[in-house]
């Protein structure tokens, strides 16, 4: 065995160790170690900063980009947030140990469902460092025990706010290894991770396309994909134009480098002569690059033409894509073909189409008449999220505390067999 | 792209497109095509026992064993039995569009959750003909499209039955690509549909270790693994000897071959006296060999001595590894180190220790004076299960027509926007 895999499995074994306590620990202990972990951050700012200036010089070193190096540095701002976020998560309800459906069998045993942690839990991430304390914070508060691995140009600020987050585990009396980093940044580490199907439950891969697809086609282990959001709007035939036109600036513009972004506006033709100038004109405003189909051009001909790659673009920018369609049918075959399942609006006044909409799109959240930026777990109302999840098996959408559990059977009886 | 791949691709497409159907189609037409189902396996006995006559035939020329050969046959009962099955699941309520969770946030938005169909399940499994036509009715009940690869010894067995299926839909108005099956016994095939994660959701393999394993290797799809029962039944210090003895038999006796038999027996110290030679009597009686370590052979003389390898077996067969331990964190000990998460029973008069069993041992089954043999979907309530899942991410244990569905997130607004 290659020394990275011994490593790599070792590191699995003492995370599943880890679990079985900290599965086990009640709700005070795991509050205080929330507390300790809170307290850790904004003592050790110091240390922090320390090695986040050694990654910030690699970075700047390797020529990396300004919005890079803003996604990594750290500043005492940014380390209390840290800290207000592991305070935040400390606040919110256990979900471990609840016991749901319990009913009485023909034959007397009383049947149920208790909600257990998922064991160990593989974050595999890129670039924000903070990612590694409110990981470590939401997998901690829901029972499990987690394995860490940020992107390599982090590495230092990683290990150091890991280093913190394991002494004020040790300090409330818990296994420090329920908190790990893997501690190389050698890329055969991840593949090694993939391969721990016995010891770790679930991987979580949040990051770039590349990223996300590589670890799904390398993992044995269950993956939530946390994958790219083609958004969609469709406004529709009798919409209120004021409205259809404040939510779409608000899901392109407001924060246009996020998965719950829109970057295609879908126009029902009956209302794109009222509807495509004045949106058009707010978009221009807003700086917004526009590539229209052709019936598009018509009412906004500065728009440059779009191509057919445009409907399956995520571009994470000031661009948007728009195209006129004649109909609901027709705008939901264009999400169903170019879409990733991810967060689709539509506006409108009409019930039946509202419903239609809600029913027939397959997305992790469909929205009536809101902006597609609320797919996020605190809006959603799940209090914290660890991401949102495109893969429709066991949490399809943003996640907390609840979707980082899973349920299993019970059953009390008084010496029932079966017949 | 190899000819395989290809045919495989194309029916993954076929499937997708299919799903969005039967996902939109009401209970009324989804009831209807189970009870076309139905109709069409008693109408078609004759060609689905020419088809299985070829099946048995090349199984016999290559000298398939006795035990094997009678999971493959096809008589009228289990094709009565097949189409019973439908009936029941089209009794069984429809999961699909129930809302749950409706809450008003600060902003106004009403936020929920909808239960949705999974899409394409791909189920891979093997010898038994007659869950081709029970995991047709319970994916088409739960909404979805599903892709059928079953053992090549049932080639013409499932294809013929699939081809019954698939007639049903269409004279229904459902596309028939709602249930396919893999139409080639090559085993590339298998491999090129665990590649299809971009049209296929869920991948369930049902069957023997080496299956599993390898579909949980090779596949990029989610996996819901049904893996093998190493089950344990332990008997704590003060339990009733009758209810135990009565359990333990249950467990081992009444149907050794399957996933919830006890395998592993585990005897408080205490007790020991007072129930190994009662049980054993009873073991012997069955014709049970028991493999017992040292302290057991104390009370079973007659007992082959347990190695290591025993207390990690599933043997399904008449044959039970007994253990003697000191305490129940012993005893939950044992369960942690060899167990495989299936099923595990405590048989005890302690409130205390009962809790701490349900509450500390992770398998997707914990029961309390009960047997082993519940683990089962329609014992546990839900009606009817595909099987029983061993991975803990999105169902543990049992699943049934609820397991086969997801949810997404559903906002309905007034034209709230992201401040």
């Amino acid at each position: 065995m290659s020394d990275v895999l011994e490593r790599v499995s070792r590191l699995c074994r003492d995370a599943k160790d880890a679990s079985a306590a900290i599965a086990r620990a009640d709700t005070a202990t795991k509050d205080a170690a929330l507390k300790a972990m809170a307290a850790g951050l904004r003592a050790n700012a110091a240390l922090l900063l320390d090695a986040n200036a050694r990654d910030l010089e690699a970075a700047r070193a390797k020529g990396t980009s300004g919005a890079m190096l803003d996604r990594l540095a750290l500043d005492t701002a940014r380390i209390e947030a840290m800290a207000s976020g592991l305070d935040e998560v400390r606040a919110l309800a256990d979900p471990v140990g609840a016991m749901d459906g319990l009913r009485r069998r023909p034959n007397g045993l009383l049947v149920g469902r208790m909600r257990i942690p998922l064991g160990v839990v593989a974050m595999i991430y890129e670039a924000r460092p903070n990612v590694t304390a409110d990981a470590a914070g939401l997998t901690l508060k829901s029972g499990n025990a987690v394995i860490l691995r940020g992107g390599s140009e982090a590495f230092h600020s990683n290990a150091a706010i890991a280093g913190v987050l394991r002494a004020a585990l040790k300090a409330t009396g818990l296994p420090e290894a329920v908190v790990s980093v893997v501690d190389t940044p050698d890329r055969a580490a991840v593949d090694a991770l993939l391969t721990m199907d016995t010891t770790v439950d679930l991987v979580i891969p949040r990051g770039g396309a590349g990223l996300v697809r590589s670890v799904m086609e390398k993992s044995r282990i269950p993956v939530l994909a946390h994958a790219e959001g083609v958004c969609h709007v469709f406004v529709d035939d009798g919409a209120d134009v004021a409205m259809a036109t404040d939510i779409a600036i608000n899901a392109k513009v407001q924060r246009p480098g996020v998965c719950n972004a829109m970057e295609t506006l879908l126009v029902h033709a009956a209302i794109a002569p009222a509807f495509l100038p004045v949106v058009g004109a707010r978009l221009r405003d807003s700086g917004v690059e526009v590539r229209g189909c052709d019936r598009t051009r018509a009412f906004l001909p500065d728009a440059t033409p779009a191509t057919l790659d445009d409907w399956a673009r995520e571009y994470l920018d000031l661009i948007l894509a728009v195209r006129v369609v004649d109909s609901l049918d027709e705008a939901m075959a264009h999400i169903r073909t170019y879409g990733s399942r991810h967060t689709e609006a539509i506006v409108t006044r009409d019930h039946g189409n509202a419903m239609r909409f809600v029913r027939e799109v397959d997305s992790s959240l469909v929205l009536v008449n809101a902006s597609t930026r609320f797919n996020d777990g605190n809006q959603l109302g799940l209090g914290a999220e660890i991401g949102i999840s495109t893969t429709k098996v066991h949490a399809f959408g943003a996640m907390g505390l609840e979707e980082l559990t899973t349920r299993k059977f019970v059953a009390f009886g008084d010496g029932q067999i079966r017949a």
